[in-house]
């Protein structure tokens, strides 16, 4: 099977260059005037060769496929299938005076070079918006040589220089229309030049429409994530200088937000994935939690089955320094997992210290446990994240887990003793 | 009535037909200095009793349907007529001199043009976005002809040649002048050509603007169904970078999604449809789960009006290849019914595997109707889709549909008995 | 009061004249070179008058609401008096060298014009998306008009004819290039223009960007209503298609909301009016209802403030010809009254028709009110709107409302009667 | 440490001046073609000097921070590092001939000026769309400095006069290209040229695109609130044109969004803070209430840590002058704070007006402590902003504050007397 895929791959690349090569050569020396002569023909047997083999391919390929499909579609790759064809053809063996501009008709399988460029970008993990300012930019390439060479063909083109030059003039009369910035030194003076100018210019403007309405979004959309991150941010500071709030609870504000964005926290776009199913769900989870998870001794060596019953429950957190994860006297629902940072427990009257816990440390499972109020402060050192797990979600696992409830009841009976 | 349809069409094409000859040749002529002369006068007659009769039909229309509007339409309306009117005036039977000049008031007949190009839009089903092109591009046309035709007219063409090749340059002028590439080789001379020039380039960057602000939300509105997933698809993407979730995980989130939609089952936007009424809502559902539906044999025999009471009910579910659908022990609360793929019924502590499901089975009844934990779990062979049927509607179907409980409780029977 | 606000109308109206004449010929003599001879300078006296006088009148205003507003408001107001007075010196009485350029500085008084129209632009009740745009294009025409002055002041004007002839050239001049078209017929010859054009070619391009961004979204906002709900219908449209739904039923669905769309039903965005207050809202909906609640007698001759006590619990709902509104044995949980249509009362077992109601009638409430089934289906016999009236919103209102509560009662008991 | 950041932020305008100073006279002079003579070389070694301690800075801070990082960063780190050392080398030690070019490889420092000014534009409070207008300004300048002199160095610049004059038309013909305007009075002759300008051109449309698609959003974001609440407007003024609101409705629903916009109270995007932590939040609510909750005496002198259990219960609300805020004989729910205006207590019955209640009052509290209907209406006499408190809100914190259920009960107390 991968024998196969890596054959389909290198075939491909091979049909494509091919391809590439008529696109580019054909339609120079035809537009600048040269013959197609001896070599000429023989490059141009092997490219009916290989045409005609991609043609065979694609046939054999489409007969498989037949049953699935359903018979809408047909027609349009039928004709797809037709082009291939014409495109194979040994036009290089008709009659002399014809042959070269009929051998043009190749370019449809450029139709075959869009089909095999969408699969690659289908199959391929890179930034999809990258990928179409890539192919975008590959096919205005294409369409202007080919633009250029017809205005050469056409006789727009003033000085009959070396073949090289005459091109770069006209790529330069393509490029000066397509952009619209028309500085008017190279002009139709013809009838049939004026109206491939006219032709010139209403594609450019519309494809010019289409860049002038994509660049934008295209390059914003080069990092999604961020760009929305930005846009709300943007839109908090806005409500917060709406407020008149001062400056100083601003930037904390602005600064809280970017420590959830460096730390990976910032809570986003997931929910759009409403209709995910849960083994992939549960599993992206497990990605995400597993690194500050396993910070956590006790989940370290939980069985693979335990953590995935455990990790949609988790909620982090994240607590600024001096910020009360819970208060002493509160009525506690949850016991917290402390996966980055420093906290102290405090006794709120006398405001002793009882305790620093450290990164892996987990706290607050005896009012959780016990259903009594909270026995001391818990306040944050540093930046801390937390994992949050509520009472609920608690109990529901030391029944599925009995190995879970048992290490929380002992940890709870050594508390009990000091 | 259909009869009746069938005339207005073809009555409509016929003006449509004689408003775009003579708009498209009375400005030529009166642009390039030709003489309105003998058969032209024969001509405009028979304009004049097309667009003639057009009126008294149009002022018929009208005054049938005035009771039901409001009054405030009535002028713009009354406008209309007016131009109708003016359209329909026999100008060739005018004074020779000024005639010619005076028959370019035919051109409001365009009004009415608009009107049926809009009703038509309204009637067709095409698609809406392809549509708004044309219609775009059909005005552009026309307009373009009536500028290239003005500044033929104003002596803005230099050589005299051919009348068709003083209109290609005219044509050539204005489109260079409309798409802002503004060559400059055919520039205003005169104080009128420059003021008529300004006007033409502010027309031109206005509706250019309208281009490049549309292009490209056309284009990707011409198909909103796919281009909405796409951009879902990208937002989640972009989750699954920021969270640094591996490439693997990441395609096979995106292979999942592309299932999804492939099998038509990319559940999107028919929420925005939230004020359609329930017989609407329920026949389109009718037909988007019937050829699932119909797979199952029980359904296929059922009464339409029990399928209607079901069918809001079925919840299409995805599963990919080793996905449990349910687990051994779990409480149930759904059945299912297999449209696509297989599943095995496997007991989770030895393995065995008791039977595999192809489509058209359902299974998941037990757990359900005698409330008592999941006997085996069930898992997803390959890519399967189901429908899941929650226990309230299962009971509350069966007390509607006796015929429905009766088969389901006798297919319990059978399986209590094996 | 009234008449201070007629008065102070008719002052801006002189202002803003005045201004616009001094902003159009000023620029006018001095680029072309005209000199500022005797009655220019007595205009100018006249023209020094009435912008004292509206100094004096702003100063006035300012000192008067200097209370009220907050100190950082105050520089940039300060700013803008400071304008109207600069704008208001005497400059034909300064030195005659210095004098007519100087006399320049009077444009800042657009600095007062802009404060008028914006305030205009706030009173005034037309459509929003088009007095931005007229504003634009008024902006546009003003800049335009004093770039092209500067043009032929700095002696880019070729041609040294007529006036008006110079004037239109520098406007063709600058069209040109604010528009990119960039025809390259009149070009900068000294460094000094190079410069100007370059300014002209950033702040168009600038200018332009604008436009380009907001003609599509101004137009397409001209009817936020209209284009919203359009939006909508493409999206239901594009997900039927998606889920293959047949064309007629989609065409239903789209006459469907046609019709909610034509009777002004479609509901839509008030929801974002969410913190509008109870007193403003219960107003809204009474100009909503009024005209269609009318129509039942009962509701004809209610009090006012029976009316704005029901008002809020009527749901409109539209049904489609042979929809049925409820059928016999369901349970029932509202009364409806027909506004528009026609419905009939039938058997469902015999399938008799019982009735025949048409607009103005309720249906509905023995089941409500009795809280027994449906004794009967009701079905509608063409397009019909009726307001639904909840179980809940119905006991609520006959506490409130004793004669409400007779009044149904009666016709109750006349119902029990027969 | 402050120290240090101030030494830090002078160091980088060290670097980035002796940056822009190079970037703008290295390319100018190679090129219209002066030479790099002594008193160049002098300067040369002093930016060596500079760039070759910030080389050093750059090194020292990378190699502290390495250990942090993933790996991955690593490379482009690597490469800005590589670039700082390039940009550093003694130029003008080298051999005279190839030395002057060569030394325009020291424009990749723009590489780290990029970077300052990003740190910059992050740590900065000033309004994010201001300041990417203006970085987007500063790049555009300087690429465009750069393309005019790499214009003139390939001879594109004919006239051969002054240098500054030579420079000016650099620029024109760079501006010229990149607006798109084209005059085509400086267009390329050879084919390097050639290919110069087309380079230019498709640039020139890229970063085109961009501004075009950005100038009119960064516009429109430059007031993020106050855009969006215009958009709510709208929206809302469509709906109500379209259900036909007679103007003067309409008028009072648009003077009640712009009293609750001008005293800062409409309710807007708060809630995409939704991950806000708790402490922030309250923190930002307890700065819009304070001036307002002030002015009533009981919470002047209140507890900070009362305060802020208060605040988030309250809901601020406004009323038009004659609104009830609540009505005799309703079962009351809330107690109220008068922050602005005045309202009046009435006797329904009788219509006797109690008392005037002014700001700084509150009321309502009798029906929510002694759960009985309400003992009087209130009524606003103009536009009033009240605090509302619901009884929830209020029994939970007199539970929690003993002196506040004190204070309240004494008012109440004192009431029962009269």
């Amino acid at each position: 099977m991968l024998q196969f895929k890596r054959f389909q791959a290198l075939w491909e690349i091979i049909v494509v260059l091919t391809t590439l090569v008529v696109g580019g050569v054909l339609p120079y020396r035809l537009g600048i005037g040269l013959e197609l002569d001896g070599p000429w023909q023989t490059r141009s047997l092997l490219v009916t060769l290989v045409f005609g083999l991609d043609f065979v391919i694609h046939l054999w390929d489409r007969l498989r496929q037949r049953g699935d499909r359903p018979t809408a579609v047909v027609s349009w790759a039928t004709l797809r299938l037709f082009a291939d064809l014409v495109a194979a053809l040994p036009y290089s063996l008709l009659l002399g005076a014809v042959g070269p501009s009929l051998e043009l008709l190749r370019l449809v399988k450029f139709l075959r070079v869009q089909a095999i460029l969408s699969r690659w970008k289908q199959v391929s993990s890179f930034n999809p918006s990258l990928l179409r300012l890539t192919s975008f930019a590959f096919w205005i390439a294409v369409f202007s040589h080919w633009m250029a060479c017809g205005w050469i063909g056409l006789g727009g083109v003033e000085q009959r220089g070396a073949p090289m030059s005459q091109h770069i003039e006209g790529l330069y009369w393509c490029i000066t229309t397509l952009t619209t910035v028309g500085y008017g030194d190279v002009t139709p003076k013809t009838d049939v030049q004026r109206i491939y100018t006219m032709f010139a210019m209403i594609v450019g403007v519309g494809s010019y429409g289409f860049i002038i309405g994509n660049v934008a979004s295209l390059l914003s959309n080069i990092d999604v994530a961020r760009s929305r991150f930005l846009d709300k941010m943007e839109k908090i500071d806005a409500y917060l200088r709406y407020k008149s709030i001062p400056r100083n609870l601003r930037d904390r504000v602005q600064n809280y937000y970017q420590y959830l964005w460096d730390s990976r926290l910032a809570h986003d776009d997931f929910e759009v994935a409403g209709d995910l199913i849960d083994s992939l769900r549960t599993e992206i989870m497990m990605h995400i939690s597993r690194p500050l998870v396993e910070r956590v001794p006790f989940f370290k060596h939980a069985s693979d089955e335990f953590m995935r019953s455990i990790v949609p429950h988790l909620q982090p957190k994240v607590f600024l320094p001096g910020d009360h994860i819970f208060k002493q006297g509160d009525v506690g629902d949850a016991m917290y997992f402390l996966t980055r940072g420093q906290v102290e427990v405090v006794l709120e009257e006398s405001g002793r210290q009882l305790a620093v816990l450290a990164e892996s440390a987990y706290f607050g499972e005896i009012a959780v446990l016990k259903e009594v109020p909270r026995t001391a402060s818990v306040r944050a050192i540093d930046h801390c994240q937390v994992y949050e797990l509520k009472r609920d979600s608690v109990n529901q696992l030391m029944q599925a887990h009995p190995d879970f409830a048992q290490h929380v009841l002992e940890a709870l009976d050594s508390y009990e003793d000091t």
